[in-house]
């Protein structure tokens, strides 16, 4: 049995040592979760392979509220796993304990630091261990009431009830104090129990401090299979140290040495050579199908396609040969087309409902377990994820997007219902893959690659039907481009994806008739794109049209313009310039100054 | 007193006729919650003056499930004020029905169609009713059950009832089904019932097509004072009309014309003269502040001082004079400073806690009430919100968004806080303005901008404090920008804004004492840009280098290289392309090539 009172105040030691060499940093935050993490880690329920982070039956432990990062680091110090000596590297350059937890330390499992974000992550993982691996390992999330005001909390609430996620067990440390103030309900803790039960959880109200109620608490969530478990813990921030503790103004500052001394005989003794000991995980292998090769893709030519639907159907193709594919789909897979997959692999579909930041936040979770998410909703309504978008590249994470209904031809819906800001979104991420097909064939074949690539992906489909363009057995990879018609006469090389392809190659026709000549280049790969046909282009033809159904900004305009910094040539952008709204996928183009048309123009107002 | 029963019969029968004739559209959406609309507009409870839509006094209605539109048209037509021709123009090009209610359409107050916002919108003119204009209006949103997994909706929630707003009123329309199926729960609507009381409205469950109980539900919920109210209202999607009732795959498809036949053989006579009487608004004048002349801008040079402050301490400067300026914060406003207004004007600062989606859009509830909110929070956060940022541009929002902590140049926090897609999100906003403001006064100065400025602009602040670079009487305007060293012997100009241009700064002193002389701009308004001077720098160095605290990617580089597109030059960027880490800012900047280290390196690679 461990000394969990020791290792207690060993942990409240190393967090304060360790802020206050770095000169900033959380501790008041961390001082008030010292005694639930101990009771988890010490108290006998958590089991860990210390020696192995990644083994697959381990617990999982994640700090939602990451800004208790140097409480993070105590405990596996504690664990014996971090020395004192690499603790007060907390903050530093090239230190592995980064400000807020991220995978460069590694027993973090995700970065955290934008609130409100770790209970999703923690439900795919929680889902994967039920549905996926089958495996009985338990995921614990650690939560401050601050971030209770988010409304993702409350979207992973709602999906962890609904999937019965009894494997699934919160911790929230109510401090009482945010950043600048009391939170929304103080102490009250009857509130965020009433909340939590409303929400198809089983809700626990213990002292945070009270060492043997914390172990029970643990205790008893083990026993509760058919619904997570949230335990609401009464906590004072700063506690232990009398002049911080439930005191307002001590959010994130460390104290300064003066303070450190006199918080460090309050604590009295601290057994630096004490160590705690987790339990060791069963051992246990996760449930895998066998990969068998995909069938080929076989699309008639001459007949139109939805890209949406080439998505769904890719998907359901290559479903056998990736046996860690699985699908997300927040509520709308009978219009994304994910539906195709569902229907022949429901064990690997997951209906994530009307909640895209949950939905992003588990696929996270799924793929730091070591799936490969595929997540589909409206281009438009990815949007409502990106900050969990944003915090998955400092998770390494390899999800994999689809954004349907993109741009104006999507038509009457309007504008609530267009993507006209996805690229941008996507391209402002870290290494990043963004994709555009503009046909079944093409589609398909970029999903396989999205499949085969690890890291994070976006493909953009569209609503409308369009015209096959490409063989079947036509070659297509990230980075890559398809030159469409070239000659040594073109006067302009118009570089276009997705739906505006096939307006370029109808202006194609239109000036091929009055005998002027154009490069048509298919740029499906925006991110990262082929610089090498672009410049060649340039060089060919000295001057680019860029047409695209999305915003004039952060699109394939600023993608071509990029790729040709070094030795540019004019590049002249249509794009969606006027307010968008209601109307036939025609009129819209046309409207916006996108359609071949506009193309036929362009080209001509070039050579005037 | 009104027929409801024939006026609810009528507003069906538009609702069918309308999408039949557009070929799309929600009818069994609209069905499910006429009685509900035919019993507030015209069961005596709303009061409105139908020949003033915008009159402040008037209640307020938002159509959360904005998919609703052809219900939303009919009752306006059922009060006389849209004609069955103008009807059947529905989603037409150029018709003001579009597919979701946009402000094309009069008596749309907000424009919706991005699921889960509308309650955050009601609340930001529910908040202005109780708190800023002091007027009797209720607001009333009407919602769809699938909205209620948005995590938006619950953010709405928890602050609705913080704020004790009795003035606002819930209408849930629990329809059972969503777009591919079932609801989470389906026509359970004791959970419902249990989350809104958990979450302090209060809740009454009622028949959806019962119009006795729907108009006492109204009038009940007009007594209750002290806290929100939430009609639950079990109803049946397609009600009225048998073979759609009730029955999944029937959303979001408009009925054939023999189906319509059907359809209206069903409903029965209908009273094509009939039109429901509105109660009209009591006479009454929003509370207004007097205006008097803000105090003048005083920095003393020499002086360091952080940009994030300069916009606290602007806002409380400019109080005075602009009696519409509200300010909303999402829990650090000691970080953003946001609080430095406060302090002097807490009747006119709102407390969002960490929400930032309801923040947003409750901020665009209170600016189509005619005030100027401003919003703070951390760059990084703002993604958080940003589909309630991209829907706002369709309601023409009069927004300012502050972020702060922009940049690797946090330092110590690391990734997760850092803003580094800010620039790329708000460019790709439709008529947006973008300020990047790199020292106190004119950090000032912009923020008088944004003031005077209608439409939604974006503020980006810098964590460290910074040496004064202008004079107090120095102008600055959207779309302009600074030229602080320029020769006729340039051989590069440099870009820069924020902490970038004091890097470049150090950049142009290193290499002036090696005889090299480089060009200085302040791009402190990255969208407008400043096409002009960029293209004069462009042609007297022949090379432009930008220096961004932001991803490579829907910046600055992107930015000026879309003003030179004309008459490219080769731009090189310097920006944020490294994994983001936690450090000092001195080192990151340095580790991520956006130093004057790497400016000077910049300059002389050009020169080799």
């Amino acid at each position: 049995m461990n000394d969990l009172e020791g290792l207690a105040r060993l942990i409240r030691y190393y967090s304060l040592v360790s802020t206050t060499e770095a000169g900033s940093g959380h501790p008041t935050s961390s001082l008030s979760a010292a005694d639930l993490m101990a009771g988890l880690l010490f108290g006998g329920s958590f089991r860990f392979d210390l020696d192995d982070p990644r083994y697959p039956n381990n617990d999982r432990l994640i700090f939602s509220k990451g800004h208790a990062s140097p409480l993070f680091y105590a405990i596996w110090a504690a664990a014996g796993k971090v020395s004192e000596k690499v603790l007060l590297t907390l903050r530093k350059s090239n230190s592995p304990l980064e400000g807020h937890p991220t995978p460069a330390f590694r027993y973090t499992e995700a970065a955290t630091g934008s609130l409100g974000q770790g209970l999703s992550i923690g439900l795919g993982m929680a889902m994967n261990a039920t549905y996926i691996d089958k495996l009985p390992y338990r995921t614990y999330v650690l939560l401050g009431d601050s971030e209770m005001a988010e409304g993702s909390v409350w979207e992973a609430m709602e999906i962890a009830a609904y999937y019965k996620l009894g494997n699934l067990v919160g911790i929230l440390d109510v401090n009482r104090l945010g950043q600048r103030g009391e939170t929304m309900y103080g102490h009250d803790l009857s509130i965020y129990k009433r909340k939590v039960a409303a929400f198809g959880w089983e809700p626990i109200v213990i002292d945070g401090h009270y060492l043997p109620q914390i172990v029970t608490a643990f205790q008893q969530a083990a026993q509760i299979s058919d619904r997570p478990y949230m335990i609401i813990a009464k906590t004072l921030k700063g506690k232990g140290v009398s002049f911080i503790e439930d005191k307002n103004g001590w959010h994130g500052k460390a104290l300064k040495k003066d303070e450190l001394a006199r918080a460090l005989q309050e604590l009295g003794p601290v057994d630096k050579e004490l160590r705690g000991r987790i339990e060791p995980p069963p051992d246990a292998k996760p449930a895998r199908a066998k990969s068998t090769l995909a069938a080929p893709v076989s699309y008639t030519p001459d007949k139109r396609v939805a890209t949406r639907r080439a998505y769904g159907t890719s998907l359901s193709r290559l479903a056998p040969q990736y046996p860690d594919l699985v699908v997300l789909d927040g509520e709308v897979s009978n219009s994304t087309y994910a539906e195709i997959f569902k229907s022949g692999h429901p064990e690997r579909f997951f209906e994530m409902f009307i909640a895209e930041q949950n939905m992003v936040g588990a696929a996270l979770g799924l793929s730091i377990r070591g799936k490969a998410p595929f997540v589909s909703t409206f281009a438009a309504f990815l949007t409502r994820a990106a900050d969990q978008v944003r915090m998955s590249q400092y998770s390494n994470a390899n999800i994999k997007f689809c954004g349907s209904h993109a741009g104006v031809s999507i038509g009457e819906d309007g504008s609530s219902q267009m993507g006209l800001e996805d690229i941008a979104l996507f391209r402002a991420i870290l290494g990043s893959v963004v994709l555009y097909p503009s046909d079944a064939v093409s589609t398909d074949k970029l999903v396989e690659e999205m499949a085969k690539h690890q890291g994070i992906c976006y493909l953009r489909t569209t609503r409308m039907e369009t015209p096959i363009l490409y063989r079947n057995d036509e070659a297509f990879w990230i980075g890559g481009s398809k030159t469409l018609k070239s000659s040594s006469k073109d006067k302009a090389a118009v570089v276009a994806a997705g739906i505006t392809l096939h307006e370029t190659l109808k202006a194609y026709e239109a000036l091929r008739k009055e005998g002027i000549l154009i490069r048509v280049i298919d740029l499906y790969s925006v991110k990262p794109v082929d610089v090498a046909t672009l410049r060649q282009a340039a060089e060919d033809t000295g001057f680019i049209i860029t047409v695209e159904d999305h915003y004039a900004e952060g699109g394939i305009a600023d993608a071509v313009r990029t790729a040709l910094s070094k030795d540019p040539v004019p590049v002249h952008s249509l794009a969606v310039r006027a307010m968008p709204k209601s109307g036939k996928p025609d009129e819209l183009l046309e409207y916006e100054g996108i359609s071949a048309t506009a193309i036929v123009e362009a080209v001509k107002h070039r050579m005037s």
